[in-house]
């Protein structure tokens, strides 16, 4: 159903310290930053192989990470999969009765499509389907 | 510094349950399976295009992923970069001031050779960096 780990999300508290660890410290490149609005961050990608680091600051501290980082601090935030369809993948989930936080996919980074799955049924890790613009 | 995402590793209470989530549901197969005593745990890898994901089930309370669980939850453990040779990176991470957790590389999962690095210098993220055996 999986491609590929398309990215880890980690929610950070100061997005420049974050960006030098990743990119001086272990040699990423900033790949993209974008403030997405609908889901109160600002992001920024770094590559690493195929695969991305998505450094996540909240916008606010009512949004979903600006309370994630209250509860639980700085530090990993979820794990997103490539998915070629991610409306067929998101509905073989609901169909195996896992917990949906997206009924729909809905836009995500760099016009992505994107859809959450609640941790509850996914032994408390965030998910996320992301199926990349390009293949839309 | 490093080549890729290698695996994320994933701290489960119930590893069979585990396993049904991420093989029935999310269709990846189970590649290789291990209990690994010096790390305390047993971890069974599955497969997700060139990467894994790493489900570890404590061998006891008084191990790091049990303390882990007993702390945290469930959930997101860590996350591993995939190079190839784990002692030059390791002393880029030492000379670039990160916080090592082992200061010298060890034997990890499938004979792969690894070092952790200490949450508290990079962002809350417990990191380690992976090479694997076959690039001794």
């Amino acid at each position: 159903m999986f491609g590929a780990i398309d990215h880890v999300g980690i929610a950070v508290e100061n997005l420049d310290e974050a960006i030098d660890l990743y990119s001086d410290s272990f040699g990423m490149s900033v790949d993209h930053r974008e403030t997405v609005i609908e889901m109160g961050v600002e992001a920024v990608l770094l590559s690493v192989g195929e695969a991305h680091i998505e450094l996540l600051s909240p916008l606010g501290e009512d949004t979903p990470v600006g309370k994630f980082l209250a509860k639980k601090g700085r530090g990993l935030h979820h794990v997103a999969y490539r998915c070629d369809d991610v409306a067929a993948s998101l509905e073989r989930c609901r169909q195996g009765g896992l917990r949906l936080i997206d009924e729909q996919p809905r836009i995500g980074i760099r016009k992505s499509r994107v859809a959450f799955l609640h941790p509850a049924s996914t032994g408390g890790v965030l998910t996320e389907l992301v199926q990349p613009a390009e293949s839309h």
